[in-house]
């Protein structure tokens, strides 16, 4: 690492610092546990699924596109037989990284090539905090959700609608979370991928929030897009949908397998990996088959099943594996690739701890372009957990941390304090220590650090029960960017006017 | 990674599991975040501290033979300047790789080179469990600890006094901390390195229980010692006397310089990392000085105090990076290091779980030779907790998985099931599944995957809770190993003579 970088050195934690925006880059080598002939094997086994088994791909224009770009499709069967060259062909126009922006355009935020974004969870249809415990989400949840996401700038990009709304009309949640999105920050935000409809109002809102045509998104992306196949080897009609409309406009999206090993995948990493690389690279085909070049970033999500229970585990060795071989996998194709920072834990305890360090080393080594999940996931993704979404922040900020090494230098080896001190002394007033004592370490979000007795005299409160306080402390000092008004009452215009729309189609 | 190494694979967690004996080695190459030029800097100026500043060595014997062995000492001031080739001469003679042995000479340990070993916490004066409480640590809970240790074949060497047993008197409880090391395990273990007496005793155990010669002891070492200076540039008398006396039979040995950056070192890691590098080469010296080629562990101890209290932090950024920093610096020498798994936690919670993830990953992927207090450290080394000590062993046995990753060849992938069950199926009851689900994943020990109603119903029991109920069934389940009771008989007789001869020189 050079001079430049070390001096740009910014140091995370606390919550003043999590708000310094920065580009997030890897600073070491990526650990790579499949050999080269492993990798081919891989490589190899995903073409034989793709052109011996095919997929079920159950949108007929996603059909249609596929058969005009030379793929062999059994219409009746809803299948698509996947050509391997015609695939690789497809893959190839990919680029290697992916970008996306938000209303400044000073906070690119780049996915690949050794940059990675950090996004909050996506999904939960639960949600639950000390206080309260566990209960469905709403969109005062989501709401709050959000705003710690638009408080932290390791955070670079907002939603994925961290938890469900459900308090709100199904059919019309999303333009409420997409209007949160756009009135509570002005980071870039992950629009919903299910149906063809969601696309087209995320591309119009955007329109009216950036003040822009769709050229303009489309020459310089705003949307990252996360979305499913449903494993082994199905893609869903509305997903399709959303995934053809949001790459007609070149903007940034990951089609994740949910290869569950021992479930919905073989009951090895292996033939997750296997399978996983087979349906990712299948979307990214039809992806480049609608708009070559778009950018595509291969989905990773191996985990595998508690064989005594058939429930999911994350955060497991073999996740930590997962995530590093699928990083060779992307590197093998040049393509930026999506991981998580995941647990299956029930409360946001020591094993939510460790199980989402497990995933955060897996992504971190492996070099994931973009972390999903990265705050606020707990048991298994059902729920967004409001003190793990701090101690998630606490981890992603040591983790950044240690991709900004210290500097070794002259300077901060300081020499002349060593003299000074000699044999036996302490350096707690040297003016080396003077200098450095404010910035020279981590200052954390939630951990705790003073002895015994002073920590009892606070009440004895662990590292979750200390979250919760952060929590309450971040929302309580949240406020809104200065977002023109004229933007946010069309926004609302349209918002409501398409809920007219959609319920009246509804009652028809 | 080979196909042997990896048909031999072992999967570890679960109880059951934790007893299976391996030979532990990295299957990666460690994360090297320092240039070959930064590397130099540091061993620079490391070289000139021991030169120009020197380090106080409070012991006259061991000025003695540094004296004999070249060194420049200034007797009234208890000072030696350290020669910066001579000491690289002497650093040149240790070997680069260290072997212990307990009682069965096919468990042999090995530290460095790719190898590593795990051991229990050592020295906490406090103990805690969630039932009684922190509290001082008994024999009992000493005993407790080493038969925990005894369990689980993660942790190779027994000891390092786990607590203090503070209900014996205080100079005699090394004794029955030996004889409990020699009646609860057939592993090595390691003895206390304060004073001449204590390590004299060790050894004159160690040919009783082993029934060997000390020549026979010394060609094939039984002893891993850990000590430490007193940093900045102090060595304490009664430790380099028991350093001399293990040094004389050959057995490895580390000393850890307690490099507290903004405390007892420099508020940067790279002095702390200059001090470390100085003082343990200092003690690599005196080693070889004393036996030219015995084995020397780099004693690394890189952590940061708090600088709004002053209290020391432990599993931070910087702890990782020192970690692998002084991994770098230590094959640099050709010389083996020392690691820990710590944590500053006031609590067996969520951050003492983080925090210990950032060491055990920091020293990983740095690859420690072996890790000092691999379990049950809590509160910055100040407590031995029982549930932290469970915790640890599940995240010891989820690293190690780590270095054992997963076949990745054809029957692993299992294409045939994957063409069997096609698209949207499900695998639970393929052939291939069938064949590999018991052994397929890791187990886990403490880490609970099933679904919230099965886990409310059980009690909604969070990590820490669940840990406390495994430490029980494990300290009920423990058995001694077969061993002689003629050797144990005359290892209680040696220590009964010596406590009557130690009482009785207290009185004179």
């Amino acid at each position: 690492m050079n001079d430049t970088s070390r001096r740009r050195r910014q140091r995370t934690g606390s919550v003043a610092v999590q708000r310094r925006w920065r580009k997030l880059r890897y600073a070491f080598a990526p650990i790579e546990p499949m050999s080269p002939n492993e990798i081919e094997l891989v490589h190899r086994s995903a073409m034989s699924v793709l052109e011996e088994i095919g997929m079920r791909i159950q949108d007929g224009q996603a059909r249609s596109i596929l058969r005009d770009a030379g793929f062999r499709v059994d219409e009746p069967a809803e299948h698509v037989f996947f050509d391997a060259e015609r695939v690789m062909e497809l893959v190839a126009k990919a680029p290697s990284i992916a970008t996306v922006r938000g209303l400044d355009p000073a906070k690119r935020v780049v996915m690949g090539k050794g940059h990675f974004a950090l996004t909050a969870v996506g999904g939960p249809p639960f949600v639950s905090d000390l206080e309260n415990g566990r209960r469905y989400g709403t969109f005062e949840d989501q709401t709050n959700f959000l705003k710690l996401t638009a408080q932290s700038d390791l955070l670079q990009i907002m939603g994925g609608t961290c938890v469900e709304a459900s308090d709100l009309p199904a059919e019309t949640r999303y333009l409420d979370y997409y209007l949160a999105c756009c009135s509570l920050s002005d980071k870039p935000w992950k629009p919903l991928t299910i149906g063809h409809h969601r696309a087209r109002d995320a591309i119009e809102m955007a329109k009216l929030w950036y003040g822009e045509t769709e050229d303009q998104l489309a020459a310089d992306p705003v949307f990252f897009l996360n979305t499913n196949t449903n494993t082994p080897l199905v893609l869903d009609r509305d997903i399709a949908q959303g995934v053809i409309e949001y790459a007609r406009l070149g903007q940034p999206i990951t089609v994740t397998p949910f290869a569950l090993a021992g479930a919905m995948a073989p009951a090895s990493v292996a033939g997750a990996l296997v399978l996983q690389t087979a349906e990712t690279l299948a979307c990214c085909a039809l992806v480049q088959s609608v708009r070559p070049g778009a950018p595509y970033i291969y989905g990773a999500f191996i985990c595998n099943a508690d064989m005594r229970t058939g429930s999911p585990a994350f955060g497991t060795p073999e996740y930590t594996f997962g995530a590093q071989a699928s990083g060779q996998m992307a590197r093998f194709y040049g393509l930026p690739w999506r991981s998580s920072n995941v647990n299956a834990s029930n409360a946001p305890d020591a094993q939510a701890a460790y199980e989402s360090m497990m995933s955060l080393w897996g992504a971190m080594t492996g070099q994931a372009s973009v972390f999903n999940h990265g705050a606020g996931w707990l048991e298994g993704g059902l729920v967004g957990s409001y003190e793990k979404f701090i101690l998630d922040l606490e981890m992603l900020g040591m983790m950044v941390a240690c991709q900004t090494p210290p500097a070794i230098t002259e300077a901060e080896i300081g020499m002349e304090s060593i003299r000074e001190v000699g044999p036996g002394g302490h350096f707690f007033g040297t003016g080396h220590t003077m200098e450095r004592y404010k910035t020279a370490f981590y200052a954390p979000l939630v951990s705790d650090w003073s002895n015994f007795e002073n920590w009892q005299d606070r009440g004895s409160l662990n590292a979750t029960q200390r979250a919760a306080k952060v929590c309450k402390d971040m929302l309580a000092a949240y406020e809104p960017p200065p977002l023109d008004p004229a933007k946010i009452e069309a926004l609302e215009d349209f918002v409501a006017r398409r809920k007219r729309e959609i319920v009246a189609a509804r009652d028809l």
